[in-house]
Order: structure tokens, then sequence, then C-alpha cells
């Protein structure tokens, strides 16, 4: 299915706020559970989004415009938000993202993209020509598998704590 | 890990409020997008909570504590919400989950369960023998399993639509 600009906003413009009621005020156990070393916490998440607010997404919609596939994509530094955010209150961390989606939905909305926008392409560094319907389509996909890791994580604390009910509780072992 | 009761409740006040930045207000493609027939769409996954406040959580704590494993549990009907919430629309269903959800954790308060509580046991029509801290921990971790359902759903729209990017966005195809 193509991606509707409209249906995909829809999306885009709630993760922050899903994310303020499911991590706001949570105590620590929650926000600092994760899967192991080098993975996410529901904090990293949050760090990782902003991140990808500043740097990755809104940038690769301008080179697509203004250069096209001449001009590749700075490859995204995942953990690039370890540095920058260490020590960041989870109030001000979804504050930030909050504040980042609303301000880079104004700069999508403003460029009024039609169909043939749509279909300009790019070079992404590793899997090559893309589109920008594709990379919107990326931006509500990305965000919403990044939700779904943050429940997992959490859910995963309980995992021995659910007893015999394990096997009715697939988050605890698919993935 | 025991799932610590205040802990436990974080999550589950949250989950309402949630669901509700999540889902209210959007479009019906998102609402009832579902993985085929037979499988929950967004909208339904509400329905089932629902009906979980109603029939499943408190009505089976209130047994463990006042019947033990001498009273198995009634089978919990996951289909239930069906007929009883068709055609309601996405924001009185919402309502009513966050009114329910809010009623059943003062029930849960008031009976200040200590650990000798928490160990009390109750008889599941499937599972056996389980305790009521097992109960708690399930309850978590179904609210969560559901939000994960939710946005995987939600997500599965765009599976052609992100193109290459399919690769690196594992909730397009990982559980």
């Amino acid at each position: 299915m193509e991606p509707n600009l409209e249906e995909a906003i829809e999306i885009l413009e709630r993760t922050p706020r899903t994310l303020r009621m499911l991590l706001d005020g949570l105590s620590d156990p929650w926000l600092r559970a994760s899967e192991g070393p080098d993975t996410f916490s529901p904090l990293d998440v949050v760090g990782h989004l902003v991140h990808g607010e500043e740097t990755d997404w809104i940038p690769r919609l301008r080179i697509i415009l203004a250069d096209g596939e001449s001009k590749p994509f700075t490859p995204f530094d995942r953990l690039g938000f370890r540095a920058k955010y260490a020590d960041w209150p989870s109030d001000r961390l979804l504050e930030l993202f909050a504040r980042l989606r609303h301000e880079n939905l104004a700069v999508v909305r403003s460029l009024r993209l039609d169909r043939a926008a749509l279909e300009r392409t790019g070079a992404h560094p590793a899997l090559g020509r893309v589109t920008l319907a594709q990379l919107l389509a990326s931006w509500v996909v990305h965000d919403l598998g990044h939700v779904r890791q943050v429940v997992r994580v959490m859910a995963r604390r309980y995992t021995g704590a659910v007893g015999p009910w394990r096997e009715y509780l697939p988050i605890l072992d698919r993935g």
C-alpha cells in the first residue's frame, strides 16, 4: 500500500504522546530495564528517537528533495544518543522528543509533498535507491517498532513472575 | 523476579492512557487494520481488554482470596467482547476501558495485599495451580502484549510501503 501522507502523520504525531503516557513518571526499574548488554532500555529508545529527529529523517528528506541520488545519506548512528543524552531525566527527554517531532512534522507539512515529490529518490548508504514515500513509511514503522521494543523489554522483567501463564503470553518468548 | 505490587500498578494504570494516546481520533484504516480473518484489530484489542476488566482479572483475584483452589476460575472468553461491543466507537470504548481499569485498581489497592495474600493460590482451568502474584504479573504482561499487538498490526499495513527498509524493521517480520 502507498503511504498516504495524512495517515502517516496521524501515527508520527501520536508517538511522543504515547511514549509520554507509557513512560513519564515510571520508576527506574521499568525505565532502565533492558534485554542485556548493548540492548536498549525504554529510556534509551527515547534517546534514540530524539537523535533520529535531529540527524536522520528530516535531513534525509531534505537530501532527497535537494540532491536526489547524487548525495547519499549520512549513515545514521543508532547509538549516537548515548553520549549526548546520558543522564538526562526521562521527563526532559520525552519533552525534547515531543518538541522535535512537532517541529519536524511542521516541516513535512510545509513542503506540501505531492505525488511527484513522494516518488523522488535518494541513495541510502547501505540499501541503495529509496523513495521519499518509502522514507515516510519507514519513519512510521520505525516509531511503532520502538514502541513495541519498549513494551517487550518491560514485559520481560516478569517472564519468571507470570509462572504457568507464560505459554499464553507470546510477548515473553516471541519477537 | 517477584512482582512488586506498586510497580505492577504503575503499568496497569498507564495502559488506558497509552492506548488512548495511540488510538483516540485515529482514522478507521488504522483502527480496523488486522492481520487477517480472526485476528484482532486495534479496536478489537480495546474491546478484549474491556471484557477482561469485566470478567477476568478481578473476578479471578476474588476467587483466589475467597475460595483458593477449591473453585476453578471461569474460562475467559477471548472473543466475548465481539457481541457486546460491536459498533462501539473507539472513544467510548477507550473511555470505558479507562473507567473500568480505574475502578479495578481501586479494588486492588483496597485489598491491601500483603506477601501472604500474594502467595495465595487458585486453580486455572487449563494451567492448574497459580498464585495471586502470578495473576498480577500476568495482568501486566497481558497489557503490554496487547500494546505490542496494536503497534505490530498497524506497522504491517506498511510492509510493502517501506521498500528496501524492510530488513531494518523487525516489527514487520518477527513476532
